[in-house]
């Protein structure tokens, strides 16, 4: 099954659009889960076990493992084990590196790791990515337009009529034979979204940014779902993952995740003009 | 002692502008090291002995020790380690990411695994590469122009009178307070390397791409050198440590990286205009 297909039967098995972040912070767990022999995938099994029936996708920012030395990379394995094996996991990975190096990257994170999707940037250029695109079966989001402060430097630089961002949507959409292309779009810019939704035609969509950063769901909603209402993958990390120190972190986590959903749901009944 | 120190005490004490790529292939080092406990280290070991009175830095890139799976980080580690204390390491790393996950990748490359310097996408712009710019010590080398075909795709995009690149360029000479940014241009474009060079003033420049991707040694040279004859720095990976895939690849790659440093030193000593 492509990737595709595998988010569309999770988003609609659990009716949702909500991707949760493991973006697992060693230093911010609950205390009680020191003792345990791996701490960090202690309540990485907890939040999945936790969540894994709200959700259309998880994904896991590598720096947070890469942060925890020789441990990470086994840690990041086995939180990918522990995840039921019809939901997607992107690998948050933002990887992009000549062809030959990149094939080692696509090695490591589809074959070794198991991501069914990987984060790439796009600054190298199509043989940084197309690597990656020969595995058919899974995804492959490019960054567009992110949500940090930083997002102004380059990506709104204007080439001829349009901004670098929108440069790089229509490559992502050349690029796409396969099918298996997607783009990452921060929520703080719900108006780009909307445009650059308009190009992506069904093209997967990660968003994150929603919460922490700041970003306002209505509006993200409503600019960033395709025209099915789908195809548009909503993250949330901290707001889920942290929303109790204590031992009901995981009932804690559920709450946020069911909250977030529902929210999200609500704007997806509107129906695109 | 900061990154920049660092870089030209090696460079005068080897008289070399040269750095070694350890971007160890497992699958192709001499067969007779496969009855090591770790080969790759082996490998790495025997080729640092042979060439570090001859290099001006070692680069590691990151995709081929994670290619490796859980052993990979270990095996960088421990290759840090065999490099003498004196020769600067750049970790050849491309991330970039939001702040607070900048950061955790700084402390990953800087922190846990000691290297002096990293490479840097700069597509998400300066709150992206600020958590790496505040260890003052470190060198922080930004993607201005790559060596790959991709290159074309976004980094030659006019904005206003300008390529992106340039654009990239002068971001980076404003970010240069601390006086440790660097910037990565491939050997293939001598032409705009000159021109990045009177952006850059004296921040050093990377330049991969000479031997297998085809870039010209002179041209490269006499376009990435500063006003001193230094600071720049020009990578050789597979060239170096392939050149024999015998018991002899140590002498072979010693002899190959003798005679790049040769090759480049006869360049350097054109005085530039």
């Amino acid at each position: 099954m492509g990737f595709l297909e595998k988010l569309d039967a999770a988003a609609t098995k659990n009716n949702s659009l909500v991707c949760v972040g493991l973006d697992t912070d060693a230093t911010k767990i609950p205390p009680h889960l020191l003792t345990e022999s791996n701490p960090v995938l202690a309540f990485n099994k907890r939040i999945i076990d936790s969540t894994a029936d709200l959700v259309q996708a998880y994904k896991l920012n590598l720096a947070f493992y890469e942060a925890l030395g020789s441990t990470g990379y086994e840690t990041m394995k086995r939180t990918l084990e522990v995840i039921p094996n019809e939901i997607p996991v992107i690998g948050d990975a933002k990887r992009g590196d000549i062809g030959n190096t990149a094939s080692l990257y696509a090695k490591a994170l589809f074959d070794d790791l198991g991501f069914d999707a990987v984060t790439l940037s796009p600054y190298m250029g199509y043989d940084s990515i197309e690597p990656f695109l020969r595995y058919e079966e899974r995804g492959v989001f490019v960054l567009v337009l992110t949500s940090n402060s930083g997002s102004r430097d380059f990506q709104y630089l204007k080439s001829g009529d349009e901004e670098l961002y929108i440069h790089v949507a229509r490559k992502v959409v050349e690029w796409n034979d396969r099918k298996n292309c997607g783009m990452v779009v921060g929520a703080t810019h719900p108006q780009e979204l909307q445009t650059i939704r308009s190009i992506a035609g069904r093209i997967p969509i990660l968003v994150p940014g929603l919460g922490a950063q700041g970003g306002d769901v209505e509006s993200s909603v409503q600019a960033g779902i395709d025209e099915a209402g789908m195809r548009a993958i909503f993250n949330s990390s901290r707001a889920i993952l942290f929303a109790s120190s204590e031992r009901d972190y995981g009932e804690r986590a559920r709450e946020k995740t069911l909250e977030f959903r529902n929210e999200i749901n609500t704007f997806r009944q509107t129906v695109k003009a």
